[in-house]
């Protein structure tokens, strides 16, 4: 059984450690912070507790679990006997820089090097190094441990075995990777997110609708469908015969909304301004802090009812 | 308690047909072809008991709903005492020009009529008509027994206080309104969808990630929020204080991916092609049916799963 090192325990990281360990695997937990890997252990534990409140826990006991986390005091000590490095440092390409240059020197060359960061490109932090050839990002939704989505995204030099034993590694811990075949800005998840979001805006700032009804549309609309079909499926569902009767029928219409659409806008401070007062009405700023517990509770829960209906 | 009436016997108007009976209203059912009408009747027997079987049956049996259904022989006997028409007509103007007319001349003058559909704006086909300002737009998400959404459009002319009552009148059978301010090509939901589907048919065309993947990345990733949150909601809980953080730290990256995205492209025959053949390896066309069953089997468990956690 080989070993995982998690290095960086910010939230990402932290998720990341629950990942592997829930999976079976022992995780080296470093971060430059001792109080950030306690920080780590004690978000495992109580993640675990909260699953296990919900019904959701898996079949061992949470101690079992939480004994697999090995705090580390040294990325030396980190790094030692791993064979797959998830790393969740600040979103700093400087930062990473000087990190991979210490994970390459230290790292036996056989070791995956991959990096949750949700925006740099791992060309841009691994172009320096002799051993680049096995770094890569793994990029994570938030929290990692309720979303399975993963997204392998090579860089220019990242060896295709690589990536093949990451996707592997990801699919043995119950995540689901995509594989990118080459860096784009945004990635595949927030390029999605970015279309989605951009008519968002747009709607609320032209005035057809509150951004409440917009958040309604997709939550008791599209969301439904998305929630265990992706767009193409969707779509390939709507039509008798499939998806190219349905691009025949509707194509011409959807290439005219795509030109309305067409109209790149930076979300004024006014827009901004007005969408959070809206939002506010909802969940005061004092209780974001437990809506995003909510958030989580249904989450675990809804990807439990996902597990159990499609089996 | 006032009668409903259906007028157009397709999948969609089956589908209202069922929530209109299952809420506890009368529901006169009518199509110029009384094979329509009868497949209705059997629809609706059918969906009841599908739904009863996976155990997501209301407290009412089936027969006791199906006996609210009346089919009408003519239009005049379909609209006797309805205070309510739920159109699903063909979606061709000149089809729905002439119906109105007939709707208009028959109708009670404080009866509204509401048209499901999903792309015909109401000043399209109500221009005409003495008594317009009862006429608007209730766009139901196939199929509306089983996805709640509806969007509500009225024309110029439409009266505010009508909107306000097809909206009460939707809550009270259970659908989930959304009001626009005015008429917009492809109201919310299709621009929406549409923003989605440009990108996702652009990261295929471009090579990026196969439609599988792109599937995997919202039915395995942004959809299981959307599922119960939508993208504002979303986003307000990913900065710890709220979405203005969110816009401020994060807007200028989405504006960069925005202006690379304003690049609206024709779906090509080609691109869609190879998209075809992507989903036939994974549902074959003598398997579509059975996929949309299944769909649809899964949309009621989700929704009923979703009442259960969210209360």
């Amino acid at each position: 059984m080989f070993r995982i090192a998690v290095v960086g325990c910010g939230v990402v990281g932290s998720s990341w450690s629950l990942v592997f360990a829930r999976a079976g695997f022992e995780v080296s937990v470093y971060d430059a912070s001792p109080a950030a890997v306690q920080s780590t252990l004690t978000f495992v534990r109580a993640a675990l507790e909260d699953l296990a409140a919900q019904g959701l826990g898996g079949d061992e006991d949470v101690q079992t679990v939480c004994a697999r986390l090995k705090p580390a005091h040294s990325l030396e000590a980190a790094l030692e006997g791993a064979s797959y490095v998830q790393e969740s440092a600040p979103e700093r390409v400087e930062i990473k820089r000087e990190l991979y240059v210490r994970l390459d020197a230290i790292a036996s060359p056989e070791t995956i090097l991959a990096s949750s960061t949700s925006g740099l490109p791992a060309s841009s932090f691994t172009d320096h190094l002799p051993n680049r050839a096995r770094c890569l990002v793994v990029h994570p939704i938030n929290p990692p441990h309720l979303v399975p989505l993963v997204e392998l995204v090579p860089a220019p030099w990242t060896d295709a075995a690589v990536v093949e034993r990451a996707a592997a590694l990801m699919e043995r811990v119950g995540q689901a990777p995509i594989r990118l075949a080459r860096e784009i800005n945004g990635f595949v998840v927030n390029r999605l997110q970015s279309a989605l979001l951009g008519e968002a805006f747009r709607l609320v700032e032209d005035g057809i609708c509150s951004a409440a009804d917009v958040d309604k549309a997709i939550s008791d609309g599209l969301g439904l469908r998305w929630f265990f079909m992706g767009p193409f499926e969707t779509i390939d569902l709507n039509a008798p015969n499939g998806i190219a009767e349905y691009c025949k029928n509707l194509g011409p219409m959807y290439y005219g909304l795509a030109r309305e659409q067409a109209d790149p806008r930076e979300w004024s401070a006014e827009l901004v301004q007005s969408i959070e007062r809206q939002r506010r009405e909802r969940t005061q700023a004092s209780g974001l802090a437990a809506r995003r517990a909510w958030r989580d509770r249904c989450l675990a829960a809804f990807v439990a009812a996902k597990r159990r209906v499609l089996g």
